[in-house]
């Protein structure tokens, strides 16, 4: 697994339900985490409220660049519609970096209806926005925002990580990991159009089951930690 | 549940693993089964075969268009190259009929790339040349065959299930139900691309741990048989 304790991780709309549910999950198990939002003061903001909640000073707020710019890892956790302009205002930091993003577009009238954007998914879209400076990998498409908020709770959720190369997908493989989530090598980048795909279709399940947190489980696997 | 006891099942394509997988453990459960094929001569001896394993006469066998017009739902197990042409030759026979299709295109070079075709999925693509003659309902996309065939092993995948109607949903979950399955009702017909990606997801995880049949289940949905 990838060691994460000497990367920085930068969660780009880190004010939000899933980006500051994942700080906060990341800060807790020791890793350094920078919230970056729109402005340093919402950033900052942000930060103080988990620190509050982890009892210490553990994690920094900066706006979107300043964050990437000190960052080694870069967490996109943003609407889709504005993963575009936000992927541009933080690119003259991404050089070499790795972009894990966790959007999820829901583009249907309905968001239980399957609609691929027109670059076949947010994760391709951001690879071509980005072109070789960044490696753009996807994962936590389909883990709820409220899941990851409740402190103690076991997630009945797996997160398929694509990527195309293997050390790349490695690194949210050891992020789901510590944040308490099991990590599946799920393929090339092409595949995250499935792991988008299938954030509408837990929405409809939800939808006919009257449930809130359905999630998806890969199974024939080994047992235990995954090699 | 939808009762399948009245109804005639015609799996067109059934001399292939996964349909003559499905065959005999619907034939097993006590269902009306027709296996189709291209030519009468090879449907008859696939009949034949799951007769001799069942243990009785259980299963008839046909040409595809035979086999449609003798039945009242028709499940489609065909290779994707070959469903435009399959689809033709049995349409005289499927107005008003419910269509549950297995197809799932792995088109990528690689299985393991999930690469969506033209009409955004086969279960898409069918359902625009089909017209409104029938209904198509996708299911057991990521159902391994060699799973199917074995007697009594316990799969461990949820069968998801993309259709409009929930009425036509409910026929497929009640097959996936009567071969020993859960189906899932996992929204509208748009939703079947990301079944059908997810066979390609999981060949990916196949090949990332070496392991043979992986497979999916949705979790944080009632226990035991779902409403």
């Amino acid at each position: 697994m990838a060691e994460l304790a000497q990367e920085v991780i930068a969660v780009i709309g880190g004010t939000g339900a899933e980006g500051s549910g994942l700080a906060w999950r990341w800060a807790r198990a020791g890793l350094q985490v920078i919230v970056g939002s729109r402005s340093a003061e919402r950033g900052q903001a942000a930060a103080d409220e988990l620190n509050q909640r982890l009892g210490r000073l553990a994690v920094r707020g900066a706006d979107n660049l300043g964050a990437s710019q000190m960052a080694s890892i870069i967490v996109l956790s943003v609407p889709y519609e504005s993963q575009s302009a936000i992927l541009e205002s933080i690119r003259p930091a991404v050089a070499g970096k790795v972009v894990v993003t966790l959007v999820a577009p829901l583009l249907g009238e309905k968001k239980g209806r399957y609609t691929p954007p027109p670059g076949g998914s947010a994760a391709l879209e951001a690879q071509a926005q980005l072109g070789s400076d960044a490696t753009v990998v996807a994962a936590f498409q389909n883990v709820g925002a409220h899941h990851l908020i409740d402190a103690d709770h076991a997630i009945e959720c797996d997160v398929l990580v694509c990527g195309d190369a293997r050390n790349d997908r490695a690194i949210a493989v050891a992020l789901a990991a510590a944040a308490g989530l099991r990590g599946v090598h799920a393929g090339v980048l092409a595949n995250a159009a499935v792991a988008e795909g299938m954030t509408a279709v837990l929405v409809a399940i939800n939808a006919a089951y009257k449930v809130r947190g359905a999630g998806i489980r890969i199974t024939g696997l080994p047992a235990g930690e995954l090699p």
